[in-house]
């Protein structure tokens, strides 16, 4: 146990006084990212190398100081909450694109790195990179690795899993180690793959090595309009039956179209009961035949109305409504929770029947807007946290909605990660010797469960219950308070 | 150390008299696999069940006896060779197609299904299973597992590692456990992808949970012929900066080429320096367009003949030249060995001419078919094993490619495993705490290196240097010798 003193010596010691965030109203920035926990960690540092990570690393091993990981804070589920305080080690400063290979196809990248701003800087070669959380002007490519994060355009083209070749991580050990490299095919063992999704909880990604696709030479966005959400879904389901892999196809149903329309006033009609926006790409000559035959299985499917985007303009505004839809929505409440479950293709209309009803049952109203070809949900339930109890019943009926995706045989999260929030429903899908046996991938990295990202992904755990979920309680310890 | 006549009464209490091969004659066929490598183990079993391969695992595990892993023994890298004798666990009882979804497009199969079988079933839905090694009609899914198997097709679509989505496993500590599961979105820590690869020293895989593709409507097969290797490589290189990724694009020389149409006569041009095979998929509108860039820029890069298959027949012997290349070659010498290596795309035209060099200068013929899209070589090396020193020559010119291919940036293995064979040369692109991190995720899964499938991927290791690598030697050891 150190005290705060000792704690902030040895950071700046490691980063440099500038790296170190210790004043209380700029440690509040960090208390939170997308969802309701909240936790003011008692030091931030910004280092800017490998170098400089490994030796946070160090020092707060030493002193026996938590440590949590942070990119944008733009994840859902609280994983970059510093749950037990300690020190947040944040990636801001590490942003640099090093390498962009188009010969190859191969971008190296700092994690810091904003999503977006890689495939902008990989527009000049022709080249793009898939992965396309709706953070992604924010999210970065560190937090993507940690969160194995997914986003519309991963329906045809898979995951952070599928994208990331190479990773230079400090491990939570202090150690820095190469996983993988840039070649397609990964030898020996895999921690590479084992790394991605984890979390933070394994340590530090330093340099990731990312795959690149060319960007498509055509794309056709359609917008379809349902009477109700279940045609919708039955539309999906026909579409990928008939062998088409659309580039994307997203649902949102009639309170996510009023918000957006509010909004942004994108065109989606008013009157439907779901839209759905279908995206297909490739060469000119296919992606006019693959448009007319998702038109078709529309229509059959009972949509009022199809729209096929005439303009790049046109096709940027269906698809704003879509990437604003969350934003959207936090308008019509002052706060909102979105939950992160996956079910069966197939499973989607009955789950979205029984969302309904629980949002009918609870009194909260729920709006979807959801990945509908993967079969993974995004409930987003609206509240207002100065009701008293209200974040407990948020939390009580994501819980609900979680069970309901697990029954219908489904799992726990598509793309924002277990973290905080889901760590308690583990146990719905995994025995405890299952648990067990993951919880010891820990060991491979010398990651301290109770120290290194505490609070995470598995049930239990000492001192975890400790986060809040209301409002900032900075608390204005004295510059020698243990930590 | 158990006696011989303990160990056959623990295996026959594991999994029936029936299921346990111990005469010296019939463990003969499994003193091998694809490579030179040879060992007969002490017994063999043949498990049906988990609950079986499970008894045998702790049974193993009791009496101290090694164990190795074994599907179809087509492995090129001695990944199947008892290596220490011991027993070996064969799946080939277990080879059940468990279900076939294709709403969800999921199938769960036992590790014994061979890979083709697999997709010949699918065919029934219109589904097929897309990584396809050229040994498909006999190899299987549970070592397309534990090598991470790829396949001519893998080139737009993935390797193993992309299409399973979870999987039931024995660890080599004897538990059975779920990694991953059906969603495609895995969560927790994703023990499956560290899985997947792990060459048979973590556990067997008992159920395999893949995803299946709907089969391409159309197909388009193009054969281009070109004066050099170099052309070939060439036109490679710009069919894939032109935005074009291919279903598949092989390459073959010349010495591969006149192996074939002695074998096969499947019309491949004999004054041709390189033949390129290339495979363009999707919807009829689409791969027609395809097909004629693919033939514009094979042309521009010095091809003299492009022709395009006119029927099915014409496209399945096309192929069948590329499958059986390596059996055709096979009769040129009474012995070959493969290598199996990777280099950026952009290096491939020079590592060729360095592999030429190695030829030429050991005197020992050297054919190449290979995977050309992804970089991944395969140089075939003839030779005659009843040659005193020759596989030691066919080792050590191997090793110097393997050099070659690390020294252009590449890695160690594409598909085939670091196994028994290349495992002496991970320092090459591995430090000793790299490795070390590595080897530890076999605490994960309570795998004892020096006992479970012990001697490979990793260098070193006691008593690892004994596996011949010319004819049998089968050793007539009493029922009460030890093991």
């Amino acid at each position: 146990m150190a005290t705060r003193r000792e704690l902030l010596a040895a950071l700046r010691a490691a980063v440099g006084e500038a790296a170190v965030v210790w004043r209380p109203e700029e440690l509040a920035t960090y208390e939170f990212d997308g969802t309701v926990e909240r936790s003011v960690p008692h030091a931030v540092v910004l280092p800017a190398t490998a170098g400089e990570v490994q030796a946070v690393v160090r020092a707060c091993a030493g002193l026996g100081v938590p440590i949590t990981p942070r990119g944008a804070g733009t994840g859902l589920s609280g994983g970059a909450v510093a749950a037990k305080r300690g020190v947040v080690v944040s990636t801001a400063r590490m942003r640099r694109i090093l390498e962009i290979d188009p010969v190859d196809r191969v971008a190296v990248v700092e994690p810091g790195v904003a999503n977006l701003e890689l495939s902008r800087q990989a527009a000049r070669y022709g080249l793009f990179y898939p992965p396309d959380p709706s953070s992604q002007a924010a999210c970065t490519i560190g937090g993507n690795v940690a969160e194995n994060a997914g986003g519309p355009h991963c329906l045809a083209l898979g995951v952070t899993q599928n994208f990331v070749l190479g990773l230079e991580v400090v491990t939570a050990a202090g150690e820095v180690r190469w996983l993988g490299g840039r070649s397609p095919d990964p030898f020996g063992y895999d921690l590479r793959g084992a790394f991605i999704g984890s979390e933070g909880t394994l340590g530090i990604a330093t340099k990731v090595v990312v795959r690149l696709l060319p960007v498509p030479p055509a794309v056709v966005t359609l917008l379809a309009a349902f009477p109700t959400v279940e045609q919708a879904c039955d539309a999906v389901s026909s579409i990928i039956a008939r062998g088409i892999v659309p580039a994307a196809m997203e649902m949102m149903d009639r309170l996510c179209i009023e918000a957006v329309e509010a909004r942004f006033a994108v065109g989606y009609p008013m009157d439907a009961g779901a839209v759905l926006l279908v995206e297909v790409d490739g060469l000119a000559e296919e992606v006019e035949g693959e448009a007319g035959k998702v038109r078709a299985e529309c229509l059959e499917r009972g949509a009022t109305v199809v729209r096929v985007a005439a303009s790049d303009e046109e096709r940027a505004l269906l698809w704003k409504g879509r990437k604003g839809a969350i934003p959207a929505l936090g308008r019509l409440a002052p706060n909102y929770y979105i939950v992160d479950g996956v079910v069966p293709r197939s499973r989607l209309a009955s789950v979205m029947e029984r969302v309904g009803a629980i949002s009918a049952r609870s009194g909260l109203r729920i709006a979807n807007v959801f990945h509908a070809g993967d079969g993974n949900l995004h409930p987003l339930i609206l509240f207002d946290e100065r009701e008293p109890g209200a974040a407990e019943r948020v939390l009580a009926t994501a819980a609900e909605i979680m069970r309901v995706c697990v029954e219908e045989g489904g799992t726990l999260s598509g793309e924002h990660g277990i973290g905080a929030e889901k760590r308690e429903f583990m146990p719905w899908l995994f025995g405890a010797a299952d648990l067990e046996n993951m919880g010891r991938l820990r060991g491979v990295f010398g990651a301290d469960a109770a120290r290194f990202n505490p609070c995470k992904v598995f049930p239990g755990g000492t001192g975890c219950g400790e986060m809040g979920s209301h409002a900032s309680a900075v608390r204005a310890a004295g510059p020698d308070a243990y930590v």
